[in-house]
């Protein structure tokens, strides 16, 4: 297997992501193939006592699509680009999957345009995978790919959420909840309203609506659905909130001597908090839906959540995921998985 | 000037209501009149050696809507609600103010239908007023009235959410921010796309999208705009990510005997923490945009939460800030103010 990594987007340096890509292939005996400029990535190689080759291959690439580029221009105009020409190489079937800790926007544009849609799926979902308190791997879909939704798409996202938690994370019968500002079946927007009809009448275990309050506490779902704006707002609400907590605490601290002591004994606590709450920095969101394994890496990824986010990529080709989708949805579905 | 209080709505006994009301009558001389069972009432301000006259007056109600009711039905059905007699009275001009800590839906749907909107306003939105790190009154609107908003009603939120600002908090010249999942003028939805086009040619002092992750840490605006769907999944978030850092440090707390000597010393951060983001036991919502003065308190409020809340109605009234809305909302933008 070979996992295709776009080492040039990211907020960190090429470097940083390379080392994770290095990583990633002596633990997870997998081939690593890097898209970005070749020097960087031969004397990166060279640094770790590596060179290219089969193991290590390199899709020379000679423009970057930076995160403040527009998607749909950055694809069209950025031919060169590390992120273009590492799709193509995926479309191709060189590589078997591709992570990329770019902009999400044109990783999406660009994955639509090159891989193309899963005949079934009306609109790939970017998923995230959050830990609880109540155990890990709450699963969002869509965080962010398409802001504007229709019911049908929710409901595709729903199959897709769920699919995923049972093929890749191994959860036999996923409850999915619908993302909501109240518990009814009454209460939401339009688009909330209609797809609460139609995961109803499908064959999922639907649990009705969730709110945003409770999810990371008593994760009353495995899979919760909601359009990418919404789920965007929720992802960065979350983390607004956690670090609204973090920084008020450090400040009390700071003023306050008997505190210092204080925060010095409870050291163990917050490190739970950060392993527990940190999802950013660790693993990769799958793009679902299109005709390939994307997983979208957070842009301030370094070496270990590259690591892990060409985990979750392998994860993704080892279960052949995409065939699955292109396959079974609908046949899926209606048999009650 | 005369508030009344809606005592039979909320999640706590009416006794505690009323209770909240009694003390504001006292601390800010002003009358009271309470929407609810007349012998509650009667019982109640008897325990407090007051009794029913000028100064607290009695609106008799003989149904209840709750928190569950559908807002449209319950409004239409339940005419003896003290929620539906005590809109009445303030559309008969008998009392200067209204608050409930009821079923928010109810409260928006019955002012509409009993009060009117202001001639200029497209729809009412509901104002929350957050702490942040860097000082309080962080206005957010709409937070949950309306659930699928056009961009001219975020526009209408804009200009009601920059004058309560001036005129109520003092903010001399409100910044006012568009929720939204990236900075640059092409994020977001549709909906938010459109509005910005809006927002940027107004007279409003209008700086830009904000996301969500920052706004309690860095306040970059006064005010908030967002259509209610999204404004409540927004608060709701926060106070989950609050929730699940809090429990996850009691949890660790509870099981290491040095952590416990920690929390002990570092009781005086948590409950500065307590005192800062806890915003759902203070103050209440002001509905912006119908023609009175109507206050949602939580519907978790005791007797602190309403004395607050009854405040926020009554600065509003002193303010004539439904005056200020009918006559100058346009003009006001215009002027640049």
């Amino acid at each position: 297997m070979r996992i295709l990594l776009d080492v040039m987007g990211g907020d960190l340096p090429p470097q940083e992501l390379i080392r994770g890509g290095i990583a990633a292939a002596r633990n997870q005996s997998i081939d690593i193939a890097f898209a970005g400029d070749a020097r960087t990535i031969e004397a990166t190689l060279a640094e770790a006592g590596e060179r290219s080759g089969e193991r290590f291959s390199i899709v020379p690439s000679t423009d970057v699509i930076s995160m403040d580029d527009p998607p749909v221009r950055a694809i069209r105009e950025k031919k060169g680009s590390s992120l273009v020409v590492g799709l193509a190489a995926l479309h191709r079937g060189e590589v078997d999957g591709f992570v990329s800790p770019g902009n999400t926007g044109a990783v999406v544009v660009g994955s639509i345009f090159t891989l193309g849609r899963i005949a079934a799926i009306p609109r790939p979902g970017l998923l995230a995978v959050l830990p609880t308190l109540r155990g890990p791997n709450l699963l969002v879909v869509d965080v962010g790919a398409n802001t504007d939704c229709s019911p049908s798409h929710l409901a595709a996202f729903a199959l897709m959420g769920a699919t995923y938690a049972r093929e890749i994370l191994r959860i036999e019968h996923p409850r999915v909840g619908l993302l909501n500002i109240g518990t009814e079946e009454t209460k939401g927007n339009r688009i909330t309203q209609e797809a609460f009809a139609l995961l109803r009448t499908s064959a999922l275990d639907f649990a009705g609506n969730v709110e945003p309050h409770h999810l990371l506490t008593d994760r009353p779902v495995d899979v919760v659905v909601c359009d990418g704006f919404i789920g965007n707002v929720f992802l960065k609400s979350i983390e607004g909130g956690i670090s609204a907590v973090t920084s008020l605490l450090k400040r009390s601290i700071i003023q306050n001597a008997f505190a210092k002591v204080g925060a010095l004994l409870l050291k163990r606590a917050f490190s739970d908090v950060r392993q527990v709450l940190s999802y950013e920095r660790h693993g990769g969101a799958p793009l679902l839906g299109v005709n390939g394994t994307v997983v979208i890496a957070h842009g301030r990824s370094d070496a270990v959540a590259i690591e892990s986010a060409v985990d979750v990529a392998r994860r993704q080709v080892e279960a052949r995921l995409v065939e699955r989708f292109g396959r079974g949805m609908q046949g899926w579905a209606r048999d009650g998985g």
